[in-house]
């Protein structure tokens, strides 16, 4: 049995198992870090996992050559700005962990169990609280010098259709800043999920979302895309999407299938299982 | 001895040797693609090479398991538009043939000979009639479905400041419709080699550039960027570039290294060679 933690900003999945089939989870509400890695390693203290793999939040580090390894770093989150996260689970438990972004764990779940079967080269894209990707090439997921920071690419803003702002703190109007379930409840002074399909918010989100792939797709020439993330629990988005994205493109490229999670919102915590056995191995 | 081709729009620069050392190149301009291939074959015809290795102008088709596989496919460029490039020349010479895109080629030889040797994890872009860029993560080039087309992510256009509608014929204001030699010529009456060092041209073109390599390295993580290209001629526009990306980026990321390519304009066809001992392997 393996041990798999999604580490949100608001809560913390974990569960026990080996797949999607037999994995059983329970949610740790996001506290003050001492508080909530204590209880994560309650959970696991008698669960008799032979390793577990951590799908954070972030900006974390990954590099196993660094003292900050298993770091959530420069997080937004002040509370948990270097935070040890991986470390301390690790040690507490006496097993080998994996540690990656929360968003290259949902692309690796959705590699094995889900939309992404088969295929080399693909992106996992949430669009939510934040905005994030995890970008696998060549069967590989994309580290480089950290992780990917997708969220915060700059995408054509037209500010007499769009006079919001944006909503990021450190860059007003990136893709997170215009797009972001925050910036669509700011804009609009409503909850997303209370907007009616037929809303002019949607096709709005549908333009930033299609600028956003084609900027991806232009740079890492995906052949399929998986948009997940609370804000696309609305269905009338992801065709938006693709008729936006074959308009802006002009035929130019040949287009990447636009595709919904497979594993829906568990994509994270299932991918924490493979983190957990490549730790392992 | 290897043979390297770097084909572009305009010439095509064809050498014979195995390292940037002892490499002796020859032009040829691009004219009708039959004459323009016999032409290159006529030049290794002699050479006794073990391998060729070409890097194209595209978008080309570097699918070894597509019978397209060796074309140059939907370029803007009419008369090579669906042309065999890479078989024909194997063909008639008996080699192996090493076929990739023109920036995937000046990648490769800027990670073996050049500013990028050692480093995992970074971005070859050139600026000059096009904007194209080449991409390593993990050691590996990024190929994809296809290759990426960097040239054409949609980046923020602030029509007040630069009215300039863009040039690209596919999309307009694209990267490369606002910010590649032709772009900057059409905008400013005058070809960017005659602009001066403190022309107004120079802030607008390196605030496109840093605006897009932001994007690439939030998607990307790349450790080091190598700008080349006739436009990055121009001295003065590197420094502008990293001002203008430190800027936009507000400390939210860590910057990757700006640097210029150690091989200068013979990146393609050293990286050629490299495609060539691939093929050769």
């Amino acid at each position: 049995m393996f041990g798999a933690v999604e580490a949100g900003g608001t809560k913390f999945v974990c569960g026990i198992g080996t797949s999607p089939e037999d994995l059983r989870t329970v949610q740790i509400p996001t506290g003050e870090p001492g508080i909530t890695i204590r209880s994560v390693i309650g959970y696991f203290r008698d669960a008799n996992v032979s390793a577990i793999g951590i799908g954070s939040f972030g900006p974390i580090c990954t590099d196993r050559s660094s003292s900050n390894w298993g770091f959530i770093t420069s997080t937004p989150k002040l509370a948990w700005r270097n935070t040890d996260l991986a470390r301390p689970i690790g040690k507490a438990l006496g097993v080998p962990v994996g540690f990656d972004t929360d968003v290259n764990a949902a692309a690796l779940g959705e590699a094995r169990w889900g939309a992404a079967q088969g295929v080399s080269d693909f992106l996992y894209l949430t669009v939510g609280t934040g905005i994030g990707g995890g970008a696998v090439a060549g069967g590989r997921v994309v580290h480089g010098k950290s992780h990917p920071e997708m969220g915060h690419i700059r995408v054509p803003h037209d500010w007499n259709t769009d006079p919001f702002a944006g909503c990021c703190p450190y860059h007003g109007d990136c893709l997170e800043g215009l797009a972001s379930g925050p910036a669509i409840e700011t804009r609009w002074g409503k909850p997303a999920a209370e907007l009616p399909p037929d809303h002019p918010a949607w096709a709005l989100e549908a333009r930033y979302l299609a600028l956003a792939v084609n900027n991806f797709i232009c740079t890492l020439s995906s052949k399929r895309v998986i948009l997940g993330g609370g804000v696309m629990h609305q269905t009338q988005l992801l065709p938006l999407i693709k008729t936006e994205l074959a308009r802006l493109t002009s035929g130019y490229l040949e287009l990447p299938d636009l595709v919904s999670p497979q594993l829906g919102d568990r994509a994270g915590v299932c991918g924490a299982l493979v983190l957990a056995e490549q730790a392992q191995n």
